[in-house]
């Protein structure tokens, strides 16, 4: 047995102008990880393409480095891959773009931050600053999952400047489909009290079950999507507290964020893009299948190019799937 | 222990003009069950009070006949509550609206035939002809569980003047929660095909699943509530069959038939009501509670009065709560 | 369409020696619903098999003919089985076993009563005095599901000169896998008080968890394995009322009664039979599919002649297995 | 908001003689991770009481340190309780006993090597020798969930001269509840061959259901209980390929294994513990606290002391109860 060459992960400690004095009391000095290839260090005279990885709803970057002894983290993967040939050596950038309310789809809002120029801004220099990267938007793709997926289509259709490649696993598109179900369960767990609701998602000991889980969710995407500045919370519920009636004028204001309906405004970008790929499990339990075909139709109105695939599994446990990412990502950075 | 005296069931073969030549070729000649109450037959001048009791999608009169060894069924329940003095003799009438589809919703369409008049036109009357019942609105009252509370508040609002006392339990309401949910895991399941999908309903020896269930609600909701003559099949799927986008237009078509928007242009009939009770368990696998809870919303900006009562339970085996909606009937009869 | 020719269902009261001053005062006047074949009163000089169809626990002979729009009930079955030619005319006897704790498992108990006495001795010669059967256990067959499938093997093994063919679906075997699962989830939910268990068992107003089913068949099956005269509730749990440990003297007494178990005693009553058939699922939630490979290698064992067969489903909704029953009794019965 | 002060995460290669050519070819080479309290490095005088923490089935010592946005990881869960002085400063080792087969129990087996040896013999002197730990039973505690529960037990019986503290919540006790149920639903899942089955479980791309993880447990189990050399896997399955027939012998070999069956051996080194704490949650679903009760049941028969615990909680999800056992130990160390 060879023992296969390992990268290192680096944690820098970045401070940021963005998020200081963020609405929420987040932090703004985070931590940031970042994988460098096996011989980063030895081959100093190389740079190297640069893949940002975005976590879902929930996450922050530093997860893509929990064990799991029956399958590898993100880095184990990266080692695996680059050292059997699959992929070119590459940097990894795991940036925490988490909030109180559980996420920031990766956009601003005046409820959460300015999570999306913390990231095409602050990060993407500090990153460039730090490490030998190739320093064009050909060199430096963007891949996540779930809400990560749905950065990574944000960074298509609004920073194409930047990241040259995009690739959305289970990518959250079309909200009826994906947030809608989940509204009604939502409204029944916050209970007409999102503070309070918070308060006990935070609470490590509280007993949490599935609609909470779509309450939280159905908070969290308000936080990004529906945010008032006038409202006491900072943000609109997209439902009347006590019936639970949708407040369409709300939805509407999700929808505004929706990527099946951004493709429009954003053709531009989405057709200077190197890779555009789009994946999704057809058992997906957000119907994030569905989104993807439908998206993949729009793009398709529009002439943009792109790669669509379907796999056999549902929404969680499929980090596999950063395989055919990271391949197609692979193939499509520019030969320098 | 004393033994309560019986009821008795009566079943008539009813001939419909109206079902005759129906676009499913379903069945016209139907058997109606009717419980007389225990005296019926020794009290010859004696006219009763009458309840029609419909049942949910997917079943029929004779159903509410099955037995349970622990629960009673209709004919059991009526027995002891009259037998104890909980509610008055009355009659109990048990229409049978099914289709090849799993139901009528109790509405006319031409995908289906048209059972809100073969129930208000004929039914109605075969009952008063072979019955001695009180003919008029205020001894005649309707009451059903989920598509039969559907029913019962189509009646109510339509047919006031038929229907005097009216109780929906769990009645479906507020579509955008208890249907819209069930269309992704209905297209998936359909496959594309709703013609052959029906035909696997119908094989007994087939497994079904959850989204089977969810499909067949679809497509059981889109032939009463989006027929379309000109349709292949003989009515519209709310949804694109290729990706499962919405159909905003069949949608729209759909939501006329949603009781929280048909109230205003029932006022009057819902005004005349000598009762109208509406209650859903707080844990409704398809959130018929907050259906209930947004109709009386809607009731109350019309100035309707009605009766709302919240229980803790789900959609299922609540057969309970039919006593007390028979005893808000048995009530709210007129006396004579 | 060729309507089919229907047979008629006849309901006789009998009143019981057998279950007179059963211990649970249950009813031991029942009624007892036969099914008779189409021609039956026509063919008034023709003698007719019977089969016994037995219910799973829980259930009682009516409930064979609840309705359901999508699946035939036995009789509806019978109809069409009959009148494709499917099956010979038979007479189908549907006896009500059921008590208190719902049901017997067809057994003699001092906890219950003796309903295996009362299905051998007085229900076989009331059917045979009041209809005309063939009076010879070639033409005698019983079939049943689960607990019915369980009775149907005791009458293999202990009355084969009653009844000469023999058809378990899914029927209670190997109680080490049907059964022990289910100790700890009962244990929990009977909390120290079956008899308060049961009352709440039998409040219909009551929430029912799947831990509920799981205490009531605990307790459903000690009252008719491990009965004791000098318990307070006159049987033996098989669990220790404080910790849950199991009494394995307790549950020795229950294996006792194990199909599995009772082969090496039942040979020659084995052997005597002219169709012993034996089916399940390979997906039944009970591990019925196993108990019914281990019995047939027991069976094997010791030179019996069986089918066994197994389908791609599960312990619920296979009513359609009926079906091959019906035809392997219909073809196995003496020719006359 | 006053920051924590931080403790810091050495990782340590130790090269195992004891693992050396286990029979599984799992390396045995491995990192052992290990949280230094704040003030380790200042305080360079001061020695150390140890906490020993074990994973739970499919786990590894790592795994502790994995981040989740909700709640903190063991390192941040001790940082906070040193520094809010819930609990004294402390050292906390987190060995990896991982084998292909999931894990070992912390039991020596020639299935999978001698891991009991290797955590008593090899790591707590590699611990003691690097680290500035107080080397006395008194001042070393052993803690873990589940399988880490059921090896701190182990500890507990037969390691007493060097552990001297043991928390087991949720710990594995009571074969008959927490594993037997889980047979039936292995031997489906396993299909008669169990190598094939763990190279499923060893593709990642391999969707894997509950009966997988029923299936993986019995086969893990297997090699910690019933190991035989002579077998061609190297143990013996506890049922028989072909039917899922239970092998009693095979079965029997397991109980010895038993926490509940092993106290009677273990008595003086248990009555010479410091502390024994168990607790387990009252919805757990593989029954362990159940379990915990009947071995409390039968450590109170032998007059061994113990303090026993439930929550309203289930196995999963649970990790805000090492505070608990944490804050126990602490109380319980030794003070010098």
């Amino acid at each position: 047995m060879t023992v296969e060459k390992q990268g290192t992960v680096k944690v820098l400690k970045h401070e940021s102008e963005i998020l200081k004095n963020n609405p929420l009391g987040d932090k703004h000095v985070r931590d940031l990880y970042v994988y460098l290839p096996p011989d980063y260090d030895s081959e100093t005279n190389v740079n190297y393409p640069t893949v940002y990885c975005l976590t879902g709803f929930t996450g922050r970057g530093k997860m893509f480095l929990n064990d799991n002894a029956f399958a590898p983290n993100l880095a184990e993967r990266l080692d695996k891959l680059i050292s059997d040939g699959t992929i070119r050596p590459m940097i990894a950038v795991l940036p925490d773009c988490f909030t109180y309310y559980g996420g920031s789809q990766y956009i601003n809002s005046s409820a959460t931050g300015n999570y999306e120029d913390y990231l095409t801004e602050e990060i993407v220099s500090f990153v460039d600053e730090n490490f030998r990267t190739i320093k064009d938007k050909n060199s430096r793709a963007v891949m996540g999952k779930s809400s990560g997926g749905y950065g990574a289509l944000i960074m298509a259709m609004r920073h194409a400047d930047k990241f040259g490649l995009v690739c959305s696993t289970s990518g959250d598109a079309y909200f009826e489909f994906c947030y809608f179900p989940g509204i009604a369960e939502g409204f029944r767990a916050i209970k007409g009290d999102a503070k309070s609701f918070m308060k006990k998602i935070w609470r490590e000991t509280e007993r949490k079950g599935k609609d909470d889980f779509a309450a939280l969710n159905t908070i969290g995407m308000s936080v990004c999507y529906s945010p008032n500045e006038k409202a006491e919370l900072g943000f609109d519920l997209p439902f009347d507290l006590e019936t639970g009636e949708i407040r369409w004028d709300v939805w509407q204001r999700w929808l505004e964020h929706d990527p099946v309906r951004l493709v429009e405004q954003s053709v531009e970008n989405l057709k200077s893009l190197k890779l555009l790929f789009i994946d999704a499990g057809t058992r997906d339990e957000f119907h994030l299948d569905l989104g993807a075909k439908i998206l993949c139709r729009k793009l398709n109105d529009y002439a943009i190019l792109f790669i669509h695939e379907e796999f056999d599994d549902g929404h969680f446990n499929i980090g596999y799937r950063q395989n055919r990412s990271l391949e197609l990502i692979s193939q499509n950075f520019d030969n320098e």
